[in-house]
């Protein structure tokens, strides 16, 4: 016989309702055939901590449980230095953030960061027992001092998610996230939910190869990955190659500002070869939507309207039939609205109602 | 407020055993923390009818509630000839099949068919009501004569549930399934679901360019994709290229098996570039196991090695840390023990269970 394990799972909406996480809300949308219950979260419930790590800076704050920033703080951090010293400012400043508000308001707490998270098995439940940054289990160190469900995942993901849940859902539930800022990364939502995989590592698509990248040796180890031809780097190097005096890309934002036409070829060449990659990944995951996101992407619409062109050249008929590819439209706070979400929908999932009760 | 859906969907077990789907299984494993309540299919308790259906023979089986197979027969079809022609000859069968079988033991049906299939809202629920085959829709045409939900897929994603839910279920839910014969395609299982995308197009591996193709124009209109130059069709036109008189696969694998070098190279070399394109879905996607299969696949050795050294060359230190690549170990019966799978989930889902009430 074989075993069903689904039907374990049973879902109260009692318990969310006694525990003040959601209301019956009468005024939902009609989705048509017989009414659905409509709930909403009791956005005044509760709060969730949540911070959003980059590579050198840290957005910090408290939420409601409608996901909507309640207080916020932006922090100067080096992310190499590790947890043991990033953490603790994460930490403070969250203290700091909640000021009067009773620990026992607290649901939840989320975190982005710029680093590969390792899932125990490759589902989400796992995250807030096995997730590391570089080796370490972060869960239970922020749990020691906040004492909620932590959820954390790589920043890439968490803005994945932040777009899609505040722009996206409900109309497009397959999504690609594509970051271009100094590398290239990517997150899938599939069907509504983070494409994790085997132990939380899909959405590589920076160390795909491109066809004629010219052989440039990636980080990798291995020639012509996207990330190595494409990326924000990549695109100073180019230019400085090409002999011009560019520090960092606000720099390139001038030269395309001011028409420079090295420039206009050095950036339409980078979003020619993420465009192959683009195509790919359409090909494989068939989303609604691509965005582009990342202060690349954010900042160059050649880079759009480059990678656009290429996919609807190189993927199929039907996966780009209805294919939308759009730029960021939550920018810089995607992070904050990701975290927010990551935790959200954990603490109101089915399996979570089960694991309190 | 953010509107909340998923609790209007609610597991009713209690449905489940009064319509005799499962019974109570106190036999079940024990998975460590609190026993969930273990449910097994009641196998007994009905039948479903499957075909799956392949360019030129169809696999027509009844099977119980556990996926077993109670009759089988193949039929030649040719199925170019379209669903007017292709289907009552199925559906003869299976009332050939069915015998005494009372119709009310039905519960289900299930059909793969070598075609992209169309999903009206991109999820499973949708595939009784609007997947089709060549601009047909299918299921309505079935029920009218068997009435039961009918579900649809293409055939690779339906062999990929087969070799999933069969093989590896529970221990490896995060599966690709590369099918190489005259043509290649993919069906992706994410989560232990398949995974559809937005119009039920993901998977669609085949228009994946290679690096080093040679500029070989594929019928998609594009070049170098790993469909042109790497599968069965391929192989054959590279042999004959080099003056070998090879009609069918069974010539190549003749010289195979003779060890002639020419033969053994093409063969390597199609191996080389499809492991290109598989070692990109494996960075995009992180499966816990790679699964060829289809009549190339499965009769050349090099080819799965082939693609194994390639992959654990060019995709991610972390996506290939657990990775296996194997070969198919159900073989041409995956379509079929695929679809009994594939009606089965559907119809003890907590929507249909939901639907039927
Ligand atoms: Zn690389
Ligand atoms: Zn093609």
């Amino acid at each position: 016989m074989t075993g069903l394990s689904r039907p374990a799972v049973s879902l109260r909406v009692t318990e969310l309702l006694e525990r003040g996480l959601v209301v019956e809300d009468s005024e939902g949308p009609s989705t048509g055939g017989r009414p659905p219950t409509r709930l909403a979260f009791n956005a005044s419930g509760g709060v969730v901590l949540v911070a959003s790590l980059g590579a050198s800076r840290a957005q910090i704050a408290v939420c409601d449980l409608a996901g909507r920033e309640l207080e916020r703080e932006g922090l100067a951090v080096d992310v190499e230095e590790g947890p043991d010293v990033v953490l603790p400012l994460v930490m403070d400043t969250w203290a700091k953030l909640l000021g009067d508000r009773p620990i026992s308001q607290l649901r939840g707490v989320g975190l982005g960061v710029p680093a590969t998270v390792e899932f125990a098995a490759g589902r989400t439940e796992s995250a807030r027992i096995m997730a590391s940054w570089t080796g370490v289990a972060i869960p239970p160190i922020i749990a020691e001092r906040f004492p909620a469900p932590v959820f954390l995942d790589n920043d890439v993901n968490v803005i994945a998610i932040g777009e899609h849940r505040a722009v996206y859902a409900g109309e497009a539930d397959d999504l690609l996230f594509i970051k271009v800022s100094t590398r290239i990364g990517s997150g899938v939502i599939a069907g509504g939910e983070i494409l994790r995989g085997a132990l939380g590592a899909a959405g590589e698509i920076g160390h795909i190869p491109v066809r004629d990248g010219g052989g440039v040796l990636c980080r990798c180890g291995n020639i012509d990955c996207v990330d190595s031809v494409a990326s924000g780097t990549a695109i100073l190097r180019d230019l400085r190659a090409r002999g011009h005096q560019v520090e960092t890309l606000a720099d390139v934002v001038g030269l395309v500002r001011a028409g420079d036409a090295e420039t206009m070829t050095v950036v339409r060449n980078a979003a020619r070869m993420l465009g192959e990659v683009v195509a790919s990944a359409v090909n494989l995951l068939n989303p609604a939507v691509v965005v582009l996101g990342g202060d690349v992407a954010e900042t160059f619409q050649p880079m759009v309207s480059g990678v656009r062109e290429v996919v609807h050249r190189r993927s199929t008929a039907l996966s780009t039939r209805n294919l939308r590819i759009e730029r960021s439209r939550l920018g810089p706070g995607a992070g904050i609205v990701g975290c927010a979400h990551m935790v959200l929908d954990h603490i109101l999932s089915p399996e979570a109602v089960d694991s309190v009760s």
